[in-house]
């Protein structure tokens, strides 16, 4: 092995108070220039960039290599820290430079196909495929440092609080339950085959039978689906769980857990307790059951107000009499802001939601201006400005459909416009619980009962009778963590009584025998004396990406896949041997 | 949810001082019995196990429940501590009791099919089966949490030195290089396949390439091999690489790393720096690459001793007159305890390695009884003892043969005989580093050179000329570190020459298209700029093992597979649908 100059510094580490000392340095050539007489070059590793000077007084030969250097060679540099002449206040160590006495050349590069540099705007595959390059980017590697660091301080914090962290089996039992699972062919087991894991669900819930009592684990967790909205085909969940527990006891160890993760990566004091808002209220203020609090424009319910509970005017006389409802946002200051055509807009971008239009009602100085003047005296317009307190230069948007189309329009819009007019402040960190979730909900396309969470959601003691009657209305002892309007974590009470869960599998009309092919192993576990027991699971990619402000999960992964589920980095998925095929029992169609 | 009981404490915290004080437990009932109108339950959770016991003075509802209670029900105690009538001095809380006052009955329980107990020798696929169960035994929790206490310790110390924790993606590129890879069809991509990874090794070597300069990941791998000798499909590596660094470098950071793991989670004081053995003078002293030190029957090499040199005993002469290796072991005081027929069976035991016959000398107070005593005179004798220092009551021991026969043979020898004669002593850790590993090694098959670590490991700079000449004799920069005669984890300093990679594959005769095929992102990769690096990794479960006293993996693993490579808790793998396997584009054969 060739000779290594032992590094003494990072190169983003030197400072003024380092002038003098002797250093070593290792790191790639970010730029070489000559300028009368000397050489300089920009020296980077991944904690940053200093600037290496060369003059006359090295050696002939150092001096020579140094000028051949080219951008990306690795080199190794000892030398002198002392003052810059001209300081450059753009870099962190810009006060100094390195005044090199021996240069060591460990590697020559070709020039590379993307710039290593945190603005270079390379089209996404070449990113990918030269990934290696792209985490040179100071970026890449402090976002890669920074998903440590969360990590660390998850794992030190539920250490401290007496979690074990146990690692639960990659190569598991496929159940066609929820998202479509990747499959492993059994060599041994032909014609069998393992899945991966969606979730550690089932083996936790096993550890907890186990008597493990307090698990945590960062684990990896597989779903093959469409890559549409920034999903990866793997990903990353800080997952627990808690035996001998109740939602609170649950919910105040994470809040616990969120404080301390805020102090320490973010160097932010977040307050503890969160709020809290039942699914209904969540629903009711905000259209969502992740809302954003960061901004008002809260939904208002019009239904009763008399000027519309009264009225003729056709969209809401529908909404209302088919059992949907009218509900409003109202924009503060939006009059002025949104013209016209504005709203055309928004009323276009909500169609998604399934909203076939827009009410918009402009408060002035004198009077309204209103897409329902004709429906609606002044009378009728204060009564519903009323309902929001709207003043001079407010803009009031309504929607009227199905709950849930009029829920969805309108909690979209009101990010969407807080999001136009600048209200989104990356800085603030709004973190709040919803809770009391209903246990199902009817699947609008087969009309039949389907968990909201899943079949293990323990339903909320008040509510157990209404399970036979009325289980629709029943709530569940489920509980998500938003931050943001962004769902970052959800978790649950577990059923641990094995009536209990057998009749919850009853009513999603999975059948006994399906249950037992599918679950039967939990049924069984649960016959040997369970303890009550809850949990929760974080998605800690979006984690990572929304405390490091990023806005796509790869850029907080180091080898993600691209949109078509391939590593263009190593060229995976391939073709593989006809051999490899018969081993497994399997061949392509 | 139904109400929860509080815990104060765990049950195994419980002592003498704890006595007065209002404790709430909750646990699993371990055993219930009556006696002179008290009930006790030994309450177990996975601290341990408690006494608790109802009096009269408990409202009789209470009574009456803990006097149904039975085996493995999940209960809530609430009670007094006071000091224990008659002491069990079994329990570490032995000295106390706890005077039940409430009880709140969790669950119920039907009779286990394995007994709760660290002695109960169920039959290993029962105990699979009902893991559940099986983790409830104190041992086992112990050792998860002795397994998770080392995990913590390793990210602590590798995060204090500045190493970044990254995960390196679970589905990757298939190479037919190595054991057999667990493959994943592709859904999206018709036709290919994932494989599951069986090292992180080309991910870690990139984010070297790519500045990451010191990482680690507590990673799964798999192999799909045969599960003799206690493997498994999946397991896990404490997986590292660092950047400009040399052999000493690597080591250096991994004795600082193990010296903390013993202090912290053995409370041992280990001393560093560990021995340094070169492959050779391993094998040459102990037939080994993993040499056991915690005894001695060193081997010797007999090839020029006069007495052997030069004789007609036929079994020496063919060994050395074909180039191979006459070389024994001395046990000393070995004579007595193997008797002529103990012989025998060491004969038969060498024989899995190759060796045809064993030659035995006892030194006796007067002169020698060998099975060579035909060939030798005890003027020879007295010489090939002398090579032992071999006094009255020993037992020496030769094999000749091929080098490696004569080596594995007495290799496994020296262990073997160690252990019968108690030599192995679990609370001594001898721990050593084996250096300058050959390069290459002869396919025994094939005849073709094949690497000994992989392909990418960095041959001794003073060797590299030997690459083209003479390349079986070109040593490595490779290391293993070695506990008690077990590989307990092995590293190399990485090639990152493109060009000296390249002639590796050349030497390996991997063809140009084949490894451009295989590992082309790699050679590209080395392009633009690699630093030097290198780095290692270690076995966790055989790690956790071998540190908790353990002979089997499987009991520091939640929830492993059995020889057949099958979850018995969740039965997998299964069976699919038909439908899945049409999704994938396969079809069974």
């Amino acid at each position: 092995m060739s000779e290594i100059f032992k590094r003494t510094h990072m190169c983003g580490e030197l400072r003024m108070e380092n002038a003098g000392e002797t250093v070593v340095l290792n790191g790639w050539v970010s730029r070489q220039r000559r300028l009368g007489g000397l050489i300089f070059v920009d020296l980077r590793d991944k904690t940053g960039i200093v600037q290496i000077t060369f003059d006359e007084s090295v050696p002939k030969e150092i001096f020579d290599r140094a000028q051949a250097l080219r951008g990306e060679y690795v080199i190794g540099i000892k030398g002198t820290v002392r003052e810059r002449a001209s300081r450059n206040p753009e870099l962190p160590t810009g006060d100094v430079e390195v005044f090199a006495s021996d240069m060591i050349l460990y590697a020559e590069a070709a020039t590379p196909p993307i710039y290593i540099r945190d603005d270079d705007n390379a089209d996404d595959n070449l990113r990918l495929k030269y990934r290696y390059l792209d985490l040179r980017k100071l970026k890449m590697q402090r976002n890669l440092t920074f998903r440590h660091r969360i990590a660390k301080v998850t794992r030190d914090y539920f250490d401290e609080q007496g979690f074990t962290e146990v690692e639960t089996p990659m190569l598991v039992r496929s159940t066609p339950e929820g998202a479509r699972d990747y499959l492993v062919p059994s060599r041994v087991n032909p014609g069998q085959f393992y899945a991966l894991p969606q979730s550690p669900q089932l083996f936790k819930q096993l550890l907890m039978v186990g008597g493990t009592d307090r698990y945590i684990q960062i684990a990896k967790c597989f779903r093959d689906e469409d890559l549409r909205a920034d999903r990866q085909p793997e990903f990353t969940q800080i997952d627990m769980e808690m035996s001998f527990v109740d939602m609170d006891d649950v919910i105040g160890m994470q809040e616990g857990y969120l404080k301390r993760l805020f102090r320490d990566v973010m160097d932010i004091e977040i307050e503890t307790p969160f709020p809290r808002l039942t699914w209904q209220e969540a629903m009711e203020r905000y259209g969502s059951d992740k809302p954003d609090t960061r901004f008002g424009f809260e939904l208002k319910k019009l239904n009763d107000v008399k000027a519309v509970a009264e009225t003729e005017f056709m969209v809401f006389r529908n909404a209302l009499d088919s059992g949907g409802d009218v509900r409003g946002i109202c924009i503060e200051g939006g009059s002025k802001q949104f013209s016209r055509k504005d709203i055309d807009k928004l009323t276009e971008a909500v169609k998604p939601y399934g909203a076939r239009g827009l009410v918009w009602i402009r408060r002035e100085e004198n009077g309204y201006k209103s897409s329902v003047n004709k429906f609606f005296s002044e009378e009728q317009l204060d009564e519903i400005a009323a309902v929001f307190g709207a003043a001079a230069g407010d803009l009031i948007l309504i929607a009227s459909d199905r709950p849930k189309v009029v829920f969805d329009s309108l909690g979209f819009l009101r990010r969407h416009i807080a999001g136009m007019m600048g209200l989104l402040d990356d800085r603030q960190f709004n973190l709040l619980w919803v809770v009391d979730f209903p246990m199902f909900e009817k699947d609008e396309e087969t009309g039949r009962v389907k968990a909201m969470h899943h079949p293990f959601t323990h339903p909320k003691a008040e509510d157990i009778p209404m399970l036979d009657t009325d289980p629709l209305r029943v709530r569940a002892d489920a509980y998500d963590i938003v931050l943001n309007g962004v769902e970052m974590g959800g978790g649950s009470i577990r059923i641990h009584d094995r009536k209990l869960q057998a009749k919850m599998f009853e009513i999603l009309g999975i059948s006994e025998e399906e249950s037992i092919q599918k679950f039967g192993f939990l049924l069984e576990a649960f016959k040997y004396g369970a303890p009550p027991h809850g949990g929760l699971a974080y998605g800690l990619d979006r984690m990572v990406m929304l405390l490091a402000g990023e806005h796509s999960i790869r850029d907080v992964m180091a080898f993600p896949k691209n949109q078509n589920a391939q590593c263009l980095v190593s060229d995976a998925p391939n073709t593989v041997d006809e051999e490899q095929l018969e081993e497994l029992s399997i061949r392509l169609r």
